[in-house]
């Protein structure tokens, strides 16, 4: 356990030089070493049960609803009634959880690379693996490389690309190949949504996935962004692209969830989406927006 | 200097418990107790110069824009021709900078408490401190609630309160009475903006906030919130309210500044705000806004 506060966990790395959140840690419940990655969960004083890869925080039980809400209803109520969603990592079964909500969806694909990532969530996360038992899921434990390659052609409507950060076994996730296999596997109109980084902090490396995107995908591409307090800047980003064929204008929903009685209604509200704050997500600083911007026109 | 972490400053809180950001030092600049505070500035490792007050970050060199720019041009620019601004708190002169860029301003006073923050700012963050160069600006040393109160009646076209957290110095900036001589120093359909916590860790103030401003001021009264890194929880938000008399709404921005000439062709252009931004900023997450547009409506 990377720790410099005795009694705390530290999340340092090279990905975000000089600086480093710390949450309390008030018992390890978990840790070892899976055939991919350093596998932690952790009870913190004030954020609840923590799971870490690899040093770095994938989710809180605070504030995982601002990420799995925004990565998955940005791209699905961007589209009228999607009905195969495939899902690369988000071995923690949150992405599935808001799928889920989606009532013409009638498959849903996982490929997740690590199966201790599901063991362990479906052990210490009940309220985020949830997303495990609804019927419509496969889970396929393997490389989300090659099952994208193989998935076959012009299947999908989306695609929730949920990623760790480029450096590590997720790093394939954010190249041209993999860009390629995702739109070859979308149906013409079909979207994906992918984890991008922070814009505080890798405006670099989102550069690069813009220039990769805008190449690949022949419909539209923005990115979009959200608050996680337990990411590093405490914000995440998300690229949101499609495939040619029917235009996508992701800033404007077509498939309003917050609107729809059966999601608003269920045992599970949702905390953190609604349509105000999808097209507000899509609203850049002005020193993002002309990066960003010189890439997509 | 609080350190958990050796060669590190870390920001431990009673206000977030159970969480710290910290940032690596290079070298400590200035520490000093004022009559008020514990003052101090760092050299970074990777976010330049840092302001920190009782332990708290105000500011650093690399993300000092986001909250100068946003708590000054939501106000500004929801109004049109602003003509005299009052600025509470801000000794660091950021706010001065922003209100500075508005060609229509006539007078801009500013009431800080602490005199050495006026000082410590003008000698080691002289791109912030540069406010206090704009002639139109009168600066008072002293308390901003004795000020506010014998303030003349119906003056100012906005008020922009930036202040620290309600625990220490700031404590009455966010009570009834202060807000009430706000609204008097107003002219009628004048604006005041105040810094107002994080929804992530301060729903609990920000609840009573909303509850007095809905009190006291009979015009709109609206949540915003915006991206600080090095803040905690890495958002901070601001109440926007508007006293009796030509209606504001602050969503719509009627006084632009991002599309006047004056202001981009400056040698210091708005590196965060823009119009876009501003009406994203009122977009809050389901579990703020429905506690906030309880309060509200």
């Amino acid at each position: 356990m990377s720790s410099v506060i005795p009694g705390w966990f530290s999340e340092i790395s090279p990905m975000w030089p000089g600086e480093a959140h710390s949450l309390k840690v008030e018992k390890i419940l978990f840790q070892e070493k899976s055939d991919y990655q350093n596998v932690m969960v952790f009870q913190s004083a004030t954020y609840g049960k923590v799971l870490v890869l690899d040093g770095v925080i994938q989710l809180t039980e605070r504030d995982e609803c601002a990420y799995q809400e925004m990565i998955t209803h940005l791209p699905l109520c961007s589209i009228p009634n999607p009905k195969k969603v495939l899902v690369i990592g988000g071995g923690d079964g949150g992405v599935l959880r808001e799928v889920a909500r989606h009532s013409s969806v009638e498959q849903i694909d996982i490929c997740e690379i690590d199966g201790m990532v599901v063991d362990v969530s479906k052990k210490f996360f009940p309220d985020v693996a949830i997303g495990y038992d609804d019927p419509r899921v496969n889970l396929h434990i393997g490389d989300g490389v090659a099952f994208m390659k193989n998935a076959p052609e012009g299947t999908y409507d989306a695609v929730i690309v949920d990623s760790s950060d480029p450096i590590g076994p997720a790093q394939e996730l954010f190249e041209k190949p993999f860009f390629a296999s995702v739109a070859r596997a979308l149906r013409p109109g079909g979207v994906v949504c992918t984890q991008a980084e922070s814009i505080w902090l890798h405006m670099h490396i989102i550069e690069d996935i813009v220039t990769n995107c805008r190449q690949i995908f022949k419909g539209s591409v923005n990115y979009a962004w959200t608050t996680v307090p337990t990411y590093p800047s405490g914000v995440i980003g998300f690229m949101l692209c499609s495939t040619e064929g029917p235009a996508v204008d992701f800033k404007h929903p077509v498939n309003p969830i917050d609107a729809n009685e059966s999601a608003c209604k269920s045992s599970r509200p949702l905390k953190f989406y609604n349509s105000e704050i999808h097209a507000a997500a899509f609203c850049l600083p002005s020193f993002a927006k002309k990066v960003i911007d010189s890439k997509t026109t």
